[in-house]
């Protein structure tokens, strides 16, 4: 098999396994890593990763669960196409399977209350906040351009089963939307932890976990700081990083 | 006058003002230090204090902001009178009134948008939370007895007028409800800012500015941390004490 096409990266995930990336496409970041880091998971449960576009979330969770089986669902067909070779290469088709699909047919498609745990990273910007990448896979991974918050809100109840778990990374300016729009789907948030780049700044990132039909009590967490000093990962970060 | 009356304490609070408080009622904390460090006030606001108890908050706005005059609303006549001597004691008669009334009724008492500045420490726990301390001061001050957190809201939502600012302080388990309550009252949170004992510490307190029938956008602050070791303020809450 030809790994490495034209314009791809193969990037080392210094966990064992390696990603295939479009140059000029969507990169994973920090918040992939901080949310595989965020998330929970049990044995035998099913999982599935909302929008997982080049594959991130499920190779970074293949690689920190021994046992994890993940399904990801991602409406771009290079995306998918992407993902695919990228769990070839790391020989995990028996743990990953990526299908082609809209978010907002995944409970037709899936069946209700079919999964114990999502996970997703969705985009960022509403539609109309500010200039969209010329780049589509870039616009749709940081706009909500082909699905809202509130679209995915709406598929995680339906997909997940009665105290079923969401575990979300997004920035904390719409928090108070987010928080909002999981009541309003009955993903009640129970855990949260603000990420900020340096002790005395604002959070620039808010992980998530919400429980489908959980009580109204929430816990919010330790904050995690990224650099102790420019350029200089804090230890936690560092032992994220390293997992 | 006889400034201290049987079962009474008059406590220094280190800013050159006095505070009367009941031995067996209740007392102060430190939420209601910080709530007032987190206020912002401009020059001739219109203030109100839904729910003043002590008068802890006017009193320690009024050495904060020389030229803020504040309005406190009470419900309980004991609070209402011992509020009403501490401002006495302290020469604050012409900056700080005290009137005794139940929020719920505090828009037709006041009329609609007649305020620019709302602040509040709310009782933190729903009704049904655990037991009631058996002094009725300390019951109501602590729990939602005579005012849920929804009443409240409502009532700020009436007093507000357009863009006007309520500061909160609150306990962060109830956080997504808090937040979810004030959006649905068009009080839109804009500042947040959690507050953690010790920086690996859960969150304890929650402070919160929402400016009625702003945009949905908001910056969550660095955290507040309380102690740098037991029984070792942190620089910034020494400086918050000694302001």
């Amino acid at each position: 098999m030809t790994v490495l096409q034209q314009g791809e990266t193969l990037d080392d995930l210094q966990n064992g396994l390696y990603i295939l990336q479009s140059e000029t496409g969507f990169h994973f970041g920090m918040d992939a890593v901080l949310l595989a880091d965020y998330v929970k998971i049990r044995p035998a449960e099913r999982i599935l990763d909302l929008g997982c576009g080049n594959g991130i979330l499920p190779l970074l969770l293949t690689a920190r669960h021994a046992d994890a089986r993940i399904t990801g669902l991602e409406i771009q067909k290079e995306s998918v196409e992407l993902a695919r070779r990228s769990i070839a290469y790391n020989h995990l088709e028996d743990r990953i399977s990526v299908i082609e699909g809209d978010i907002r047919e995944a409970v037709s498609r899936f069946g209700a209350a079919s999964f114990d745990v999502l996970i997703s990273n969705p985009p960022y910007m509403i539609a109309s906040h500010g200039k969209l990448n010329p780049n589509r896979q870039v616009a749709m991974a940081r706009h909500e351009v082909s699905c809202t918050f509130g679209d995915l809100a709406h598929t995680a109840a339906g997909l997940l089963r009665d105290h079923g778990r969401l575990y979300l990374v997004h920035r904390p300016f719409r928090l108070a939307e987010i928080l909002d729009t999981l009541r309003s789907y009955k993903l009640e948030p129970k855990r949260m932890r603000l990420v900020h780049p340096f002790i005395g700044k604002e959070a620039n990132l808010v992980l998530i976990e919400a429980v489908h039909g959980g009580n109204a009590r929430m816990t919010v967490e330790p904050p995690l700081v990224v650099y102790e000093e420019p350029g200089v990962y804090t230890e936690e970060v560092r032992s994220i990083y390293h997992a």
